[in-house]
């Protein structure tokens, strides 16, 4: 508060805060309001931040919160070009304008606060570029996890950690789905109508189910944890859609629960130079590993890392309060950090660029090398669906055998009309043998279909 | 890095990084020193962290990590009063002589960075007003939950939220023994001995076995959740003694599992100045509970906040590498913010001293109010031993409804010799009111004993 005494006895009664333009009242951008004018109970800070413009699409549209209408507004870009305003802070989602917007609001020397993990996963390479070259910060705490901190602490907390992987069920809507699938016994196509009905999935669910949401988050949290830029491309993505309820229930029997898992992994941890291996897929989890009790909408990222060890956060991974909590906290934070800079100047100079804090600034332009999947060591589960002919476990045991798969469990579970049912469950293979031993299986006479194959962690 | 060229610039060929003074080389000093030697792979921020001066206890001892031998001396003091050293790491633990060398650190404008759960529950007024008297930082990541974020995404990542419970496993050696009864069906007695003979109990096990280490770290959490300051005498303690296999037993037929939770509530959320429940006691988790599935030496802090709901963080409570990471982070945090300050100015003058970011800062001065155990409201677990007659339960339920206490279930369970063994389990009560019911329970013919009370979550 001494700070503020100072200013305001400097510049007379006028009030100087940190001057907000919030682009997009959409869920995000209302819960991000609400909390900005309910300050009683929460960090006094609060009382410095100023909720100086909002850019909407239309004004006419009946709004949850009450705002002056000198405050709304549909231009957009005169908000970022506005020199009253200290942060952005970006609630429209989607590409463009996004993208453009963020850019320009950077380059006009703005911080950015953004929920934007699509643009951010694409752009990150020129949106940081950008911010390092104006000296300002980008915040997107709310771009993974919703509410959960885990950017702050990749960034913070565990910086002086070599991280070994970074593992999250960062996808609340197909953990629902997976979980009621489990608990229930039903199908996905079941489950994924009711999920729309009752608002847990999009009316067009692809982004989610398909995992490319997932991937956006993991080559976010890949970006930190190690370090490097990210292609988005580069990440390996399979969505739930063919996890079928036979596959959670034989599972489920071999001591497992389905999650689509989003992973970034050194590929050799004790080399801080080795390529990453980056993806998202359904995955078999251990019952008694951390990830697997996470159920329903909530999310949690599991880091592992030396000399750190495994720590997890979790929480809701989406929703208006839990993600305004992030953004809100991101704003407070920039606001935070200004303080103790704009003592001593009221805008940063050229030569003051240098200046940014390095652990809530990008400090790396580099990509990260990323490594094959065929190069990836994992354990595999397969379904296999047989003629019940004598010696058909055997015939699958010298094809795996002869590619180096070694397996952990070999199960006839039962019967599906006249075909046998076959499980197998393999000890860590590089993916490419298990794909080859694969492409011989296919060619058997005694083999009828290959219905599931699931990666295990 | 370009902070670093100008500045080599402008003062030759020194280099010109941040001067750790470290109190301490036992296991989180020696982890420590052993990651800030060990740079590759590390965030690059670690180039400019230099260990100046380690005090020592005897120059003679042998030592895991090799330092120079001007860097060890046994002059605790002359470290602290060094005009050289910008950062204070404490982990020498225990109350003296932490506390004054950390008060003399702070006054002579040094940065402190502290492990010492113990110091910083019993001194925390007298630190953090030195502190901010000489706008500087105290950070303590460390000092709660070994190496899981916690205190920096209270302070930072959350701050915007008003919180309404903190609720931690943030013991390890009592977490670790409640596990091993459980799985193994052990008492107490024997996993305690069992657990100092491989060194996860102390020889003297006051501090863990009876709450006290939990006390201090939730008087910590809940001073950081609640932005008040706690008198560590106003946390309720009970420590494991008392808790037996039977009531283990018990407790998992009903639902549950035992945990030693340490817990900080605002009484009522809705009311930010409502006075608090501070307390660590022997707790009845429900199986399907955040909390209920970390087991062994692992730590977990879940807390719960509007707009967040609930976060949790997990990780290893303890151990030389997990606290060193915390410990190392704080020390780069406080090394990147000092980038942001130095540039313009190499020292704080007083004028300055309101620009301290007030997120890292310690912003309170005023002691929370505590709410007298009586007035928890809580369920209860109790367990009898009683007479076989006939009409026990119904006595025991008439005593208990002339206090209003209500009943979630009552099960005669057993026979221990002569003597039926019943187990109750309580709605919400106000624990005043259970007392009472109780102490005239005590008083019927029937019973012959409550061996067992606990609080159910």
């Amino acid at each position: 508060m001494l700070y503020l005494q100072l200013l305001l006895v400097k510049l007379g009664t006028k009030f100087v805060g940190v001057k907000l333009g919030i682009l997009g009242l959409g869920t995000v951008g209302t819960g991000t309001v609400q909390l900005l004018q309910d300050k009683t109970g929460r960090h006094p800070l609060l009382q410095e931040i100023e909720i100086y413009r909002v850019g909407v699409r239309s004004l006419d549209k009946p709004r949850a919160v009450q705002l002056p209408t000198d405050v709304l507004t549909t231009d957009l870009e005169a908000i970022v070009n506005d020199p009253a305003v200290d942060i952005i802070v970006e609630v429209i989602g989607g590409l463009e304008p996004a993208r453009s917007l963020i850019l320009k609001a950077l380059s006009n020397g703005k911080h950015v606060v953004t929920a934007n993990k699509a643009a951010i996963a694409r752009f990150g390479a020129e949106i940081f570029t950008t911010a390092n070259q104006s000296g300002v910060y980008v915040m997107l705490e709310a771009a993974v996890g919703g509410g959960i901190p885990v950017i702050q602490p990749l960034k913070q907390s565990l910086s002086v950690n070599r991280i070994h992987t970074v593992t999250g069920i960062v996808n609340g809507t197909t953990n629902y789905i997976l979980t009621r699938m489990q608990t229930e016994g039903s199908n996905f196509s079941d489950v994924l109508a009711d999920a729309q009905r009752l608002g847990y999935a999009e009316a067009d669910p692809t982004a989610d189910i398909d995992g490319l949401d997932a991937a956006d988050k993991i080559a976010i949290l890949a970006s930190l944890g190690f370090g490097g830029r990210i292609n988005l491309k580069d990440v390996y993505t399979e969505g739930i859609r063919q996890v079928s309820k036979t596959d959670i229930a034989y599972a489920e029997k071999l001591g497992f629960v389905i999650k689509l898992l989003a992973i970034a992994k050194r590929i050799t941890p004790s080399s801080p130079s080795s390529p990453l291996s980056l993806r998202v897929h359904p995955t078999l989890v251990p019952q008694a590993h951390p990830l697997a009790s996470i159920n329903g909408v909530y999310n949690a990222i599991l880091v592992e890392g030396e000399p750190i060890g495994q720590v997890m956060f979790f929480g809701p991974g989406a929703g208006a309060g839990a993600t305004a909590s992030a953004v809100t906290s991101d704003i407070l934070n920039l606001a935070a950090t200004l303080k103790t800079q704009r003592v001593t100047t009221e805008k940063l100079d050229q030569s003051q660029i240098g200046s940014l804090n390095p652990l809530l600034a990008c400090g790396h332009d580099e990509y990260s090398q990323i490594a094959p999947m065929a190069e990836l060591i994992t354990r595999f589960y397969a379904r296999f669906l047989t003629n019940d002919q004598p010696g058909v476990i055997g015939k699958l045991g010298t094809c795996f055998g002869n590619y180096g798969v070694s397996l952990e469990s070999i199960v006839q579970t039962g019967f599906q009309g006249e075909l046998a049912e076959i499980v197998v469950v393999t000890h860590d293979v590089p993916e490419g043998n298990f794909r080859q031993a694969l492409a011989e299986i296919e060619n058997l006479e005694a083999i009828e279909s290959i219905p599931s194959l699931l990666r295990v962690l």
